[in-house]
């Protein structure tokens, strides 16, 4: 079971580096399913490089558990304060999709404007970094940055986080991956449309019934399909390529 | 025959994968040129993971004929419904390409800009689900609602539904792959033209005799055997990678 | 002679395709440089596809010479009238990017903002096809229409095509490609400057004499050495390829 | 060590160009840590191509000592000037970064609204070749302007060039690197915060001590490990293909 969700991650890695919702920065966590005061993420890798032999066990406190002197992200007390203050969540991504950001840094609310993306339509509350700490260095690098950011995103499936990006939370890895993906997707829609109607026009989004009649099911399902067999594809090449390496 | 049309439905849904028109959403069909009263498509799959086995038939009330057990796609009704209304109509593609959704979303008329995408000019009506069902989750997943979606469709070549996507038709499946393409491309240039023109400045569409002698004849020939040629290379390639893992 | 030629064409056309400026459509060709009253242009083929023995003769009138029942481009009237109009051209681009488009249906103009683009300084007209003929298939495929053209293009290093797209010649095929690949970029560049700027912002072009200075010698050497050595690397995959394939 | 110094401005050329932020121009240099009066740099080639064996020594008023009769950049002068007045700078990065230009060409200030691009917030002075020369061909090819440039850079972190792109300033080659690519990312998302926040609006960016926090540290430690693997993993497939060639 631990098995598979390790896998799962590296997959989720490898997806939402492929779709650039995440470079070098970013990682995607999941709770264990044996312990819910565990959690697993990688190692300080960048999420394309990451393999299941990367993906430590840490506390709530994120401390890890089996390091073995492999340093660790240092923003990691987003994943471990989230996972406290809110016992629905199994799944964390956070990361710095481009399209993302602009609205994070002016009043302009993110809306449902594709379907695709209803889970925004739960409200995507905004945090700012300042509110927490004055002159920081943007890194949530802290217990009690990640707590202050944990209550900003209270009930929510995520939080915007200013100059930085977002945080997005779920009951699934599948679920955190394709709402990190369609966020990026739906910010750059939004954008077009307000940019599309003018001064004075008007945007049509999906209403609170619509949102909720999709949100209950959309786990993404078909796209995980896809985005494990193609992750996984990969890995084999590597491997096969790393053993011919080893045996010249 | 059957077999031609399988295999142009396997090139026309990677094609469509690659050009970014549909992701692990959407899909492709063709009317039977056996039956009127059957259509090909993929079982409920990722368009770019579809091979010659997974491609379906289906009578018109969209239950398939050969599934074994397989999952369909939900919104299958979309392609029945709209065959059943329409006998002109031998392929159907539904898509979410995303330039094209601003567009569903805002009073701003999708028009014919660049002469690829002549067909434009014939009319996208724009349907909004909400006229057939309050509170839906968007997904077109009864016959009733593709009964809706075709009957706003009408005689036009594609019908634009909002916060969702696209749905083109066509006579035969390089046409409505080429129409799905330049369908998103004309959405982009058409958006920076507005934007570039800016306020009280006009822009210059294609004009109703332009757009009549444009797509009488329209079939995106060369751009189709460039997309079979690229297409049948991945088979094969993929293919033959099986035979590997298989035979370690 | 004839060979490199034939070879550049190749490198050419899958360069400016692997750039987005061509996709299925547009060609590239050069004069003859043993007989000004010849081009060579490829068969109709889409150009990442063509290799050299595509590549054939015409004459000024745009007769193929060693067509051998090979179908032709229906456009390559832009390429014989403007050789015939114009001795001092080489070689021609005709290009459907993307960016350029929307230029070409508002009444703003293309300028040089960009140095590595500074031959839009010396002036690109504006060609609409309804000046020639009304209601046509936006498609330059007659004599007088590819004259008409070449009239509006003038001495100049290239014309927009309303809703088409454009056309680019020069001095040598390198001078041609690399044209084509940076208009499509200051197009953008200029876009996002425009839009910067705002209402009654100010945007910088290059002057007169910056235009004069750097359209004198900029040749893209470098460019074109870096695209003919990734075209020839691919075009040898593509043989190893092929004879893989032969020998199972 | 100066192995190492080679191999790092490889890595830098080819992750630049990967990134877009380069493509057959752009250079990027490293002072010599063994000699603060020499720099590091390629010969003329696009950087996509750089092997070690094209890195070539230079002194501070830019002759190559080890060219061997191969061309040189003709903006080597940018470098050898910069150093020249800079002795703090380890390493430059002259680019042509599509989003950049933009604001080359604009009274819009350039300002830090993505963390990863905190760099910004030390300020990028804006310079137009023309104070230096009037007419020029736009390139920094002599000791002159290459002087007049550094001035502008003065003690900042980079300074844009009008019309033409930036060069961008550090202590250590992953550091020039990280902030050339972030600094195309910031100009795209302050772009569309801009256009977002519409007439009126208003834009967050990072304050003084928090772009002060954040460079103290910031050298992209994670980016350079996954730009390394990536760069060198291609450098090995290019020895193997090229070894296949020259043994058939």
């Amino acid at each position: 079971m631990m098995d598979t969700l390790k896998l799962d991650l590296v997959v989720a890695s490898r997806t939402l580096a492929d779709h650039g919702v995440i470079d070098a920065y970013g990682h995607a966590s999941a709770r264990s399913t044996a312990n819910p005061q565990r959690y697993f993420m990688a190692c300080n890798l960048a999420p394309e490089l990451v393999t299941e032999g990367d993906i430590l066990e840490y506390d709530l406190d994120s401390n890890a558990l089996d390091a073995n002197g492999r340093a660790l992200y240092q923003e990691r007390f987003i994943h471990g304060e989230i996972y406290k203050a809110r016992p629905d969540v199994m799944a964390i991504v956070h990361n710095h999709s481009h399209a993302v950001v602009p609205f994070s840094c002016t009043n302009v609310a993110l809306l449902p404007i594709f379907h695709m993306a209803a889970f925004i339509g739960l409200g995507l509350p905004l945090w700012d970094i300042r509110e927490a700490q004055k002159g920081s260095d943007m890194l949530v690098k802290s217990p009690e940055l990640g707590s202050h950011l944990a209550a900003a995103l209270g009930a929510h499936p995520g939080v915007l986080m200013r100059g930085h990006g977002s945080t997005v939370v779920a009951e699934n890895i599948p679920r955190a991956v394709g709402r990190s993906i369609y966020l990026d997707i739906n910010a750059r829609m939004q954008y077009q449309a307000i940019v599309l109607a003018g001064d004075g026009g008007s945007v049509s989004y999906m209403d609170e019934a619509e949102v909720a009649a999709n949100v209950s099911w959309q786990n993404y399902e078909r796209s995980w399909r896809l985005w494990k067999e193609k992750a996984l594809g990969r890995l084999i090449e590597e491997k096969a390529a790393a053993a011919r390496g080893s045996s010249r």
